[in-house]
């Protein structure tokens, strides 16, 4: 599987690619960071962050897109431009037809360090480590893009097994309900 | 001028079309609203959104976009998917090298009634009387894009004459600067 985790953001956006799967080591296939001038307009600054991740998914051909689901705990300016970012990111991945996870930074965190509440430092170093990386991704959006990567990589298959049980088990109120009922379970249907 | 307000949102998109200038009655082009299913994955809401005023951009070519600038001062799950619908559709303006101004609530309401703390029901009722429309804009977001609109006839000229102003006094002190600084204006050097 080949995921593009994507940290998003006006000025900077980090855009990470990962390969992995059950039993691999994960491979960095590569990292970059689009940025955009502040003094551009808002609309503008949106455009080329638009065309910078289109063009890593059309020649990297990720099968799915992670990007950081935000909060605005943080400055509503920031938080704004951020989530806009993030918005036309995951517009890019719908025209695409490729499939988008959100995950929170906590969520990240303790995916890639055990800790939800890990500094940069820690989640730079855990990154560099687990992709075996000669040195350190810089900047720090270029971490957190393929932090975001390495979480989805783990967490896809646990969330992919729950929907498949969760599937199963419709399925089998469906026939126990084709069957008249009786041999099923009571009282499980939608 | 031809202007396409936007009030963005996830559930309900309101984009509204006047054409105005000045010294004439503004005029109503179209008004609708683009809904998409709360239930739907947010990547192909924003898919929704961005195709739906793509249609309207694209049919009724604006020459600018005038799109409500949010603060997060609501519900943090609504403000952030309301970013992202107003990130999709600046992007959808940037694509087609239109314009974009945005406009806080307050400055809407003011605009359209005087008043920058004015109720829906108030602002519903001056677009009403403001369009000459035979009955009330329904629902509230296809009034608020009318409204977004409007404001931004009013504001345009006077921010424009702004910027002329601006840059006229600039070509003013270049000319002073060429000619030696002799005749210009003491102390008005970029």
């Amino acid at each position: 599987m080949r995921v593009l985790g994507i940290d998003p953001g006006l000025t900077r956006c980090g855009a990470g690619v990962i390969d992995g799967g059950a039993g691999l080591q994960p491979r960095l296939v590569e990292v970059l960071v689009v940025r955009t001038p502040a003094g551009q307009e808002l609309h503008r600054r949106l455009l080329a962050v638009a065309a910078g991740v289109e063009t890593v998914m059309d020649r990297l051909r990720p099968d799915v897109v992670a990007i950081e689901r935000m909060f605005s705990q943080h400055n509503v300016r920031t938080v704004m431009g951020t989530a806009q970012a993030a918005g036309v990111v995951a517009l890019a991945a719908a025209r695409r037809d490729i499939p988008v996870a959100w995950h929170t930074p906590s969520e990240v965190k303790a995916a890639v360090s055990g800790n939800g509440a890990a500094d940069k430092k820690q989640v730079t170093a855990m990154v560099t480590r687990l992709l075996r990386l000669p040195e350190a991704p810089h900047p720090a959006d270029a971490a957190d893009a393929l932090a975001l990567a390495l979480c989805h990589l783990w967490r896809a298959p646990m969330q992919q097994r729950v929907a498949v049980q969760l599937h199963r088990e419709r399925l089998a109120v469906v026939a126990a309900s084709a069957g008249g009922g009786a041999a099923g379970p009571a009282g499980r249907r939608r």
